[in-house]
């Protein structure tokens, strides 16, 4: 390498640290407000977030990326495409172009916009008031409109925000895949709806937040969430976030009265964690270093969440000392009736408690409010009832209010709407993808579940997924990893065969 | 107003603004370093800190600041001295010209700086580890040498930073008034020494922390500390911390072997968070809404510490409270007992922990000492052992090791040397002399206190003090409010008379 590339390439670095450094601390404001933050501090906070996002806006559009960018595009040119720094070049110019295309006025004003929207939202939902939110909403979808058109040319007036989150995805890719979903996961509901009903009410007895703590604690350590690098605090919607490589936090809440959501949350989110934690230090400060999309992270904490934490060698393992916390409730229950209970499948109304296989119908109800909302075709008025319509028409099932409707996630409330559930999905398709190569590379990992040995399916994880960061797409990852691109096969296979087991169904049923 | 006088002081106040929300990020930072951060976040922190510090730098001293302050002059002069937009100018221009003086690329490697010393004392301390924190700290000295050049033409070397903290206040202002302290302190000290001495046993029995707790935080709530614009977390090293009017929290430390530690630091830190939620919420985001100098500010946590928290009358109202809270502890001890416990006088290692008639000393050693270093009269290698001199010479104890010698407070290792300590012996000064104003005002106060009733005192501080802010300097808050300057009469009036009772001193004993 030439001495003015050295130079130039520890300059753009240089820069890029200071705006991953602000970037983190808006993190940091975002995670106070959501844990520890006094009630009145939430206006400044608003405007704390806003001038922090428009300083960290400035700097990423700075026309000094640019001209480096450039000055060392033919650097970039001479080395291999995983070549750390290739790829650094590579994310930074799509990063820069992208963060171009919106003025710094646009994101600060969005950002504060929806740090207000979040506070009220935080509000209104147990208030049940969604008359409260819908102006802040009404904006919210303004702004996403605007954000879509600083990208004149898409298709569907989603792509430009489902590309942030999940790049190289689109309206016209993700919509069939998940009619496709959805054709296959009706008649396995009903099948196993026609099915003897598993009773969980094992899990609805009381269990003290402490020792719920304690065991979900202990498994996340087992499974290598290093508490020196992060840590947990409870709030009212579980999240993880980032302020260093040493420093990975998650969040998760405590219901006395559900032992699952609690536990399956901690699970959840440590997986994400664990996918930030194990991104190469040498990529600290830099954009390469955080997840590469909203669809490979899901697919990391769906992954360590239900993958690992609902089997049946994961309870063989930890039931008897979730017993040793809880002696009066769980005494008397099986670690069978236990692995069925957390497995049961029911069409529910909250998203984050469904099960396993009606879960995706949840985001592919709000996946087509999403479009229906940004074509115009659907008014924020409008919305609780086209929310409940919905869950009629896809679950059987009508919320009692809004809490349970359309106010039950903080995502249209704390950001855009649009791209904001894709994710989700698409992190549960990729998850089985990424299990099935895993389980084919080292066949021997459940029985080390079944010992609380997670060091093998990390260590494949890490190896083949976190310590890339943001170095290759989901489609590259993927192709790399799995040897082909995104397919629902391995999905509705696990699907398949893990629910056909636990209700007994016929091999044919519900098979792709 | 004119119409083009009005814009500029729009534009200056939003610069401004800025310039506070950035202050306020870096504020949080430090608390979430203090409070939650795992330990392996803190390389990140300190880059963030310095981030943050040098944006905010670098925006304090714009050049359009300057430009702004020049063509809002004429204005700022047809205006009454303590009109608000003139005190705003006046403050202004005074940060603005402080500022300066000292390039931004120092203040973030300073900020840096710091934030590593800090982690590094936070285990050094407890390992006694004097060697760990000397080459940072020998670095600090410098920083602080070099930070005093920024401004020549002082008198002397801590002048410049004596004067960041305590403005108008120089090392020959204070040097003859803590000697003309130290000497009428003396002969009280051994006059109390001769005497039987208090037994506060019953303070160091076992008080577990949540009870503590409790009882700290029914008395703040009482003094009108409102949670919902602020919150108490535990930290090694109380302090409080502002990020917005309606956020000003506090942190405070529990020892389960030593009642009064934490109560008396919870008392202590409220004061100070009375004075930041009592300024004249119109002052937000502006250099005028921080309370206007660090001996003020301690004159306010002294006060509600001392003057209030330690008084007969507040033990007659609330000892029956923390009776029935540690009833086995206390159900023994009468209430003469406990106030005589937690006024005990005698000559200790810990300023934290000292009582109200030795304290000053502490602070007398470090100010010394801080001169010494800064004049290059003292190495940095020399320095715990003329801690330990010092100790032996003013109190007559040697600390057994660093842990509690040098290394005791965080201040050296979480900022510069220099200026650092004189505002706790000013601020005892100031709160003699706040208070008997107040008392001279309104004689009913110490009989409210004995029904818990704080409103009386809390508004006329609020009235004469807090809402002012950075309005009017300590002189000029002292003038307007005592009448007359600085003056230690009210002080050593007030020690002698408590404490000439307490002990049952001869009255012409300690007088000034």
């Amino acid at each position: 390498m030439e001495n003015s590339t050295q130079r130039q390439l520890a300059e753009l670095k240089a820069h890029l640290r200071e705006v991953d450094d602000l970037r983190s601390v808006g993190s940091l404001l975002a995670w106070d407000q959501a844990t520890y933050m006094p009630e009145a501090g939430a206006a400044a906070r608003a405007r704390q977030i806003a001038t922090v996002e428009a300083l960290a806006h400035e700097k990423a559009t700075a026309a000094t990326v640019g001209h480096l960018l450039d000055a060392l595009q033919p650097y970039a040119e001479t080395l291999p495409y995983d070549h750390d720094d290739a790829a650094l070049l590579r994310v930074a110019r799509r990063n820069y172009e992208r963060a171009t295309r919106v003025p710094t006025s646009f994101a600060a004003e969005v950002a504060g916009h929806v740090t207000e929207s979040f506070s009220v939202w935080a509000e209104a939902r147990p208030a049940n008031d969604f008359a409260r939110v819908r102006p802040y909403l009404e904006k919210t979808l303004e702004f996403s409109r605007r954000y879509a058109d600083f990208f004149p040319g898409y298709q569907h007036i989603a792509d430009p925000l489902i590309d942030s989150a999940d790049f190289g995805m689109s309206a016209a890719t993700i919509g069939p895949l998940f009619e496709e979903l959805r054709q296959a996961l009706t008649p396995l509901v009903k099948a196993i709806g026609e099915r003897p009903q598993v009773d969980d009410s094992c899990l609805h007895q009381h269990f003290p937040a402490a020792g719920q703590r304690a065991f979900g604690e202990a498994v996340i350590r087992d499974y290598g969430y290093d508490f020196r690098r992060g840590r947990q605090d409870t709030t009212h919607h579980p999240f993880m976030t980032k302020f260093a490589s040493g420093d990975v936090r998650i969040t998760t809440r405590f219901d006395e009265s559900d032992l699952g959501g609690g536990l399956f949350s901690t699970l959840h989110e440590a997986g994400h964690a664990l996918y930030e934690l194990g991104i190469d230090p040498a990529f600290e400060g830099t954009p390469l270093n955080e997840g590469t999309s909203a669809g490979v992270h899901e697919s990391q904490s769906r992954l360590w969440e239900n993958q690992v934490g609902r089997s049946a060698t994961f309870w063989q393992r930890y039931y008897g000392d979730l017993q040793r916390i809880f002696p009066e409730q769980l005494g008397g229950v099986s670690v069978e009736q236990f692995y069925a209970a957390v497995n049961r499948v029911e069409p529910s109304l909250i998203r984050t408690e469904a099960d396993e296989v009606t879960y995706n119908l949840h985001v592919i109800i709000r996946f087509g409010l999403e479009l229906d909302l940004l074509e115009g075709k659907l008014a924020i008025a409008d919305l609780p009832e086209a929310w409940h319509a919905r869950y009629v028409e896809s679950l059987g099932l009508r919320a009692p209010d809004d809490r349970d409707g359309v106010l039950q996630d903080v995502h249209w409330y704390g950001g855009l709407i649009g791209g904001a559930f894709q994710g989700y999905t698409l992190g549960n398709i990729m998850a089985a993808q990424f299990y099935a190569t895993a389980l084919a590379a080292h066949p021997e990992i459940p029985a080390e579940i079944g010992q609380g040995r997670f060091a093998t399916l990390h260590g494949w994880l890490r190896t083949n997924i976190y310590q890339h960061g943001s170095k290759f797409t989901a489609s590259e990852l993927l192709e790399r990893v799995t040897g082909g691109p995104l397919t629902l096969a391995p999905y509705l296979h696990y699907l398949n065969t893990k629910y056909g087991a636990l209700y007994g169904l016929r091999e044919e049923r519900g098979r792709p």
